[in-house]
């Protein structure tokens, strides 16, 4: 009996388990923080009120119910002791013939941690569901508001960093502004929110072709959204970001601008990147540890076609699902492959009816690409039985734009937690 | 211009804002300390991860959005100054002609405020995630857990009180446990929790008849749930339920034992019950203050021919309708009327196919019941563009068992909020 643990439920991790269930002579643990299974993808439509959170995340468990071999627990990973293939959790110890690592990155404020608390990042549920918050209590506060100076302020929400996380944040607060909201208001009008997209590079969406970004720029701008690049951030206060000489107040500042590695690569004994990435074989094992494996975004990955490869779910996709074959491989006398990867382009979302898709040489923009991105995104969000159903569901609340997800859910709650495994967080 | 000022928008504020809309020579103004109508009577189904909040809160904004004479915040109200036709509240201060109350009751530990801590009462939408989390949680922890005892302790739960809320508790938690749960786990058997509903009278649902609260008991013991009836709970502390000299383990305890009523009502002036509801007049208004109303849960309102009202959804509804037709004639130059309640009776339901249903003389029971619970919290459920398609949604994730709502979401954020008026609670 062969035990394979996987830490981490992301892609990597998912895909992995995937291909081990049900295999002979296998016995799987999955690790995880949280009891499901986030489509990051989506994650910032639940930022912005256009899907709630139980549309794009599934329970661990669920998807692994029939798989009898998969055990799942919900923990986190306090040590791993590399050398004596152990890995320690606040429920216990864990030990392992294979390791397999998808515990991705976090979010990364350039040495200003006090700047978090102003412009939070969007990772997990909880972020989402605080930006949520944050977004539509600065639209109630400018209502309440008599003095225009500060309801200005409200009415100003600041996305920090221009890849696609920050496009498709401030394209979707930018259609929430000029289309959602424009009959809800009495004190003021929605429509003459600003919008402002700051990116340090010269333009946005930099891993896009230039043509795209100019585009992206312009669907951007047609919802309201002023973009901002060669900009660079250089202070964030409460409701205050500086950029060198100047300063604008924003009621909403949100982040998206920098990522870091995760801290317990400081445990794999192997050799790290500038951003503390895991360096990885060919075969995505560490150098000195062969029946160990990092992929997706904490890992560290270059070919010679590719050059070092994005942090981005494809890529997870993969890389989970090939560390699973080559460990079958093995375990059934075979020889290990090299990684390959398939590079099936990229695409960011720009509102309900516009995006940009590169892939290889095919560039699409517009309705084409965001039925596109539509298709791909439905395809690839599992844990329902029935796709087309959510299909018709996400088509229905896309298009009357559904009000119920437009919750201020507040993240209080008077009483410690009982447990207390998320106060921390590794990833 | 007459000025109307609705104090929070459950079913009391929603409907007579309803009844309001579009009418000429008024101005509506509806504060809540939420941003969103919650449709009480299914917030035990997102406590046991059966639907999301977003499926039961409509954004007060959109409700109204259409209607331009009335206006909503999301505020808190800190003192209403009766003599003065005044509302003091966290943005300022509102003037009224009239004045409509309907703000509810919030949970009574019995002078045992120390026990809401380990024994959370289900109102809010926060609550009922916290619930949420606190059972998936019990069962996570047991799945990891080596020592019985604790084990057997994770897998207890004992919901206080026998009223509706507590039976559709408890018959939720048996059936997570008996049909959800059934293959999701490999260190424990869901289905050998133990689930204790704790009632301190001699049967639950002391308002119904004696045949129905017999079959109801013997609904929800078909799901597992082992009912207690003349046990009266002395202590709660972490972990420990004590019933006299009973002491009994339990990881999960809820609370839906008694109810208290608003603190605000000792700022109107007018004579209260024991309770602390307000004693209102044949036409809900104060003895002393005839243009401000109180209906819903904080009113006590008594007819010969039905003694004093429950507190429940329709009684809710139809006063609040009442008080707008009401105020509505007196503008008008009419007579006000004395409110005559329509008893549509009362319903509960047990699990997904059971529920007990008491209308005059017409007594359901069973999956006949359940069906017509069903199509009642269809109709009534407000904010959908298609009801129909709710329906079908509903019928889809009822069947399913969908598992997308099982999120075990985390309640700490590790930054105040910014705005914090949600900190105190008034219902």
């Amino acid at each position: 009996m062969k035990k394979i643990l996987i830490l981490g439920c992301g892609f990597v991790g998912l895909n992995a388990a995937k291909e081990l269930a049900d295999k002979k002579g296998i016995e799987v643990t999955v690790i995880d923080r949280k009891n499901y299974h986030l489509f990051q993808p989506l994650l910032y439509q639940v930022a912005t009120a256009g899907l709630s959170p139980a549309d794009i995340a599934t329970p661990v468990r669920s998807i692994f119910s029939n798989n009898r071999n998969i055990k799942t627990y919900k923990t986190e990973v306090k040590k791993i002791e590399i050398k004596e293939n152990k890995v320690i959790t606040t429920i216990g110890e864990f030990y392992f013939d294979y390791l397999i690592l998808g515990l991705g990155v976090k979010h990364y404020y350039f040495n200003n941690e006090q700047w978090e608390k102003h412009a939070p990042g969007l990772k997990t549920i909880e972020q989402a569901t605080e930006i949520r918050r944050r977004i539509l209590e600065s639209f109630e506060r400018a209502e309440a508001e008599k003095d225009i100076d500060r309801k200005m302020k409200d009415l100003t929400f600041i996305v920090v960093g221009g890849g696609s996380t920050g496009v498709e944040l401030s394209g979707a607060i930018g259609e929430l502004s000029r289309f959602v909201f424009v009959k809800d208001f009495r004190n003021i009008d929605p429509k003459l929110a600003r919008i402002i997209l700051i990116e340090a590079g010269p333009r946005i969406l930099p891993a896009f072709s230039e043509r795209l970004s100019a585009r992206a720029t312009r669907d951007l701008e047609a919802l309201g959204v002023q973009v901002w690049t060669s900009r660079k951030v250089t202070n964030v206060k409460e409701d205050v970001v500086e950029i060198g000489q100047e300063r604008i107040q924003a009621g909403t500042v949100l982040w998206a601008a920098g990522i870091k590695a995760c801290d317990l690569n400081q445990h794999l004994d192997s050799e790290l990147d500038a951003m503390g990435r895991v360096i990885v074989q060919p075969d995505l094992s560490l150098k000195n540890y062969a029946h160990v494996f990092v992929a997706g975004d904490q890992a560290h990955f270059k070919d010679e076609k590719h050059g070092l490869l994005p942090a981005n779910a494809p890529v997870a996709l993969q890389q989970g699902k090939f560390v699973a074959q080559n460990i079958l491989r093995e375990i059934n006398g075979q020889e290990r492959k090299d990684f390959k990867y398939f590079n099936k382009g990229q695409m960011a979302t720009i509102g309900r009816r516009k995006a940009v898709l590169e892939m290889g040489k095919l560039r699409l923009k517009g309705f084409s690409a965001w039925l596109a991105w539509l298709f791909v995104h439905i395809f690839y969000l599992i844990g329902f039985k029935n796709k087309a159903f959510v299909l018709f569901y996400w088509a229905y609340s896309y298009l009357t734009f559904r009000k119920g997800a437009r919750l201020i859910v507040n993240k209080e709650w008077r009483f410690y937690n009982k447990t207390e495994t998320d106060k921390t967080s590794t990833n």
